[in-house]
């Protein structure tokens, strides 16, 4: 047959660049893989889901309200749990007509819901901003359905607000800004910096974006997607966009998840949004799937009523605190010093800046000597936006001690040293 | 602010019509619904699941497993099982280049393969081909996404063939043959009318379809949503589309489920597509989720090699056949002798058509008496696709006996009647 019956959004989707990083994975059974952002599996919550479980089928009552339908919006008892924690997490300034189980949908995962906001807000040649590196997998969404992302820097410090204010400056003098329907940020221990960008800064965000809406011609959404929020190992707690008030929380959309806290083999992830684009995302949900599937949900609600999903975040958080200073240790005893690790107060991932001229793309010196030495980084440009107004940074790499064994974590920053300082040396 | 920020099908989507049913079913606890497509809650499978989980739970190994990220592809294990299955359920006349696992893929739920297959295949404007009256859900997806439907007319005795070649011809004759991407077909014990379209017609549409590729300029694809095969209760088995050969295989893109005949709660979904398309698909089901739910997909490849999923649906047949029995008779009973019933030899639904002046839409004579009996049925136009060449019909309903108790069946139908004798009278 001469030519395709794809649709353009079929046609256009490209494959995962990540996809090219697990096929490695696969075949070579010795590689040590630092680029998966796979979550520890020795915490994994075993005895809790078989309790849990134990539990849920024990009676036939609780077992067949599993085991059948829930409605498109999700499982009542864990909207409602949701948005009480939410509420809690913003520091008890719960303003109940933001943090309303009404407002909360429940997801296949939080990146359904990413996707579903995404199809709800922007046609293609439509303006997202995104940060500067910002999350891969969401980048994949903003290819597939053909939007425009403009990068915005990210710092050590959380997202630039100059950078922001300049991308927005530029969007108003080409005319372009009703094209701009919404902010991408990862707010906490970010994927892939370990950043988190602050309270104060998240305000910041919602007073530019709302500055613009006028010219826009409608409204200019705030996606926090805040997947890692609850994998913080040190620092002080950060309030979300969504307590910025009733009036600027119309324009935040909340992202979380129990997956990465829990477990992501039992994918339930969640959505605070405002009532209009909750009304269309719960139409959309309705045609994708028509409700995630009711037993995760309800062995999730299950775990945030008996207090075991808090007890096993602690374990979890203290293991991940481990496994990052382990991975910080070997990169102290095994990196040059012109890498530049930027420190992580949670999540999963350090991030290594080198020297301008240390290229560690899939093509270059340095990414083949590490597969040579059989360990794999995922390589910084793959999470940068294709944004034409500035170069993509390809001199950083992204670390991740989610999957990895403490001596695997060990062995691979050794002999990612190794390959750092061949590279350096020629 | 003034204008909307959502994109031009997050405007379009509408609220699906079933919507106002579902409502009224929450707001009347008294209500008898024969309208939801609920299965039967009494046969879920709760011991079933007990028992799988504490073996899934029981070792470290298999737990982690269960609770950890698979791939998007989905579980390897279930995708063999499934293709292993599927080409033994074509009667063993397997071909292995067909019914492989590598064109296996799970989903959440067999609706989100709908959607998967028509994100990949069709653009707003592009023609679908649905049975009349078809699956309503599906009708949603393609009201959101802006296709246009053409209804090719079903009888009792399945797909009307020659209804499909008029409307093929129409499109030849048009010229928007260019525009025709796929046909969907509910094949088995069809949602709502339990109509059974058998192999030689499917092979009927192949050719059909196959003769219009030269002018259509590429493939068209045959979409075959098989939810309802295996409530098989009665009549013979037939097999799927796929069982065609290897080159027809080429442009069955098959759609199954194991949430009906397990648990619905337990939502795991698959498709078998051909090669190009899987490719596609995959990508977008990337960037949707990547990847089905490990636990639910760990359960049920346990429930299929264990056995357990075969015995629960022989019970389940048993089931749904007596239950089927039970609204039959009370039909026979309660309805009048202008009421023809629709025989169903599977699935959950009886389909019901009334003389032409008795109309059953949401605000006919009929609907109204029967809420307020506290009776509701699926009016039969909500499942009739917008297609401007022909009027929608408008004086069928759908009956499910998929929910509802034994009690509930007869009571429902006993209200129905008394209502269709009313509105007979008047």
């Amino acid at each position: 047959m001469q030519r395709t019956a794809l649709s353009s959004l079929g046609r256009r989707t490209a494959a995962p660049p990540i996809s090219w990083l697990m096929e490695q994975t696969l075949r070579r059974p010795r590689l040590i893989s630092l680029a998966a952002g796979f979550t520890d599996s020795a915490t994994l919550p075993v005895a809790d889901a078989r309790a849990l479980c134990r539990e849920l089928f024990a009676k036939l009552t609780t077992g067949r309200a599993a085991l059948q339908y829930g409605t498109t919006a999700g499982d009542p008892t864990l909207r409602q749990l949701t948005a009480e924690r939410l509420g809690q997490m913003d520091w008890g300034l719960a303003d109940r007509s933001v943090y309303a189980p009404e407002r909360v949908l429940i997801t296949h995962g939080s990146q359904q819901l990413l996707y579903l906001v995404t199809e709800a807000l922007c046609d293609p040649g439509d303006i997202v901003l995104v940060e500067d590196p910002t999350y891969f997998v969401y980048l994949g969404i903003v290819q597939s359905r053909g939007l425009r992302a403009r990068g915005i820097r990210l710092t050590a410090n959380g997202l630039d607000l100059d950078a922001l204010a300049r991308v927005l400056a530029s969007l108003r003098r080409s005319g372009e800004l009703p094209r701009l329907k919404m902010m991408y940020l990862v707010s906490y221990h970010q994927n892939p910096t370990g950043v988190t960008t602050r309270f104060s800064q998240k305000q910041g965000v919602l007073r530019l974006l709302r500055a613009c809406e006028r010219a826009a011609g409608h409204p200019i959404y705030l996606v926090e997607d805040a997947a890692y929020r609850e994998l913080r190992f040190a620092g002080a707690p950060e309030r979300s966009a969504l307590a910025a008030g009733a009036d600027a929380a119309e324009r935040v959309i909340y992202a979380g998840t129990y997956s990465k806290p829990f477990a992501t083999g039992a994918r339930v992830g969640f959505g605070l949004l405002p009532k209009p684009i909750f009304t269309v995302v719960l139409r959309l949900k309705g045609n994708h799937d028509f409700g995630t599937a009711n037993l995760l949900q309800k062995l999730l609600a299950r775990a945030l009523a008996s207090g075991r999903y808090v007890a096993h975040l602690a374990v979890l958080r203290r293991r991940y605190a481990a496994k990052a200073r382990i991975m910080a240790a070997a990169m102290r005893e095994h990196f040059p010093p012109q890498a530049d690790v930027w420190s992580a107060e949670g999540g999963l991932y350090y991030w290594v800046r080198l020297p301008r001229k240390c290229k560690t793309g899939l093509r270059s010196k340095l990414f083949q000597h590490a597969l040579r030495e059989n360990v794999l980084y995922v390589p910084g440009a793959l999470c940068y936006a294709d944004d034409p107004t500035r170069p993509k940074s390809n001199h950083e790499m992204r670390l991740s001690f989610g999957g990895a064994k403490d001596a695997e974590i060990r062995a691979g920053i050794e002999r990612l040293g190794a390959a750092l300082r061949v590279t350096f040396e020629q």
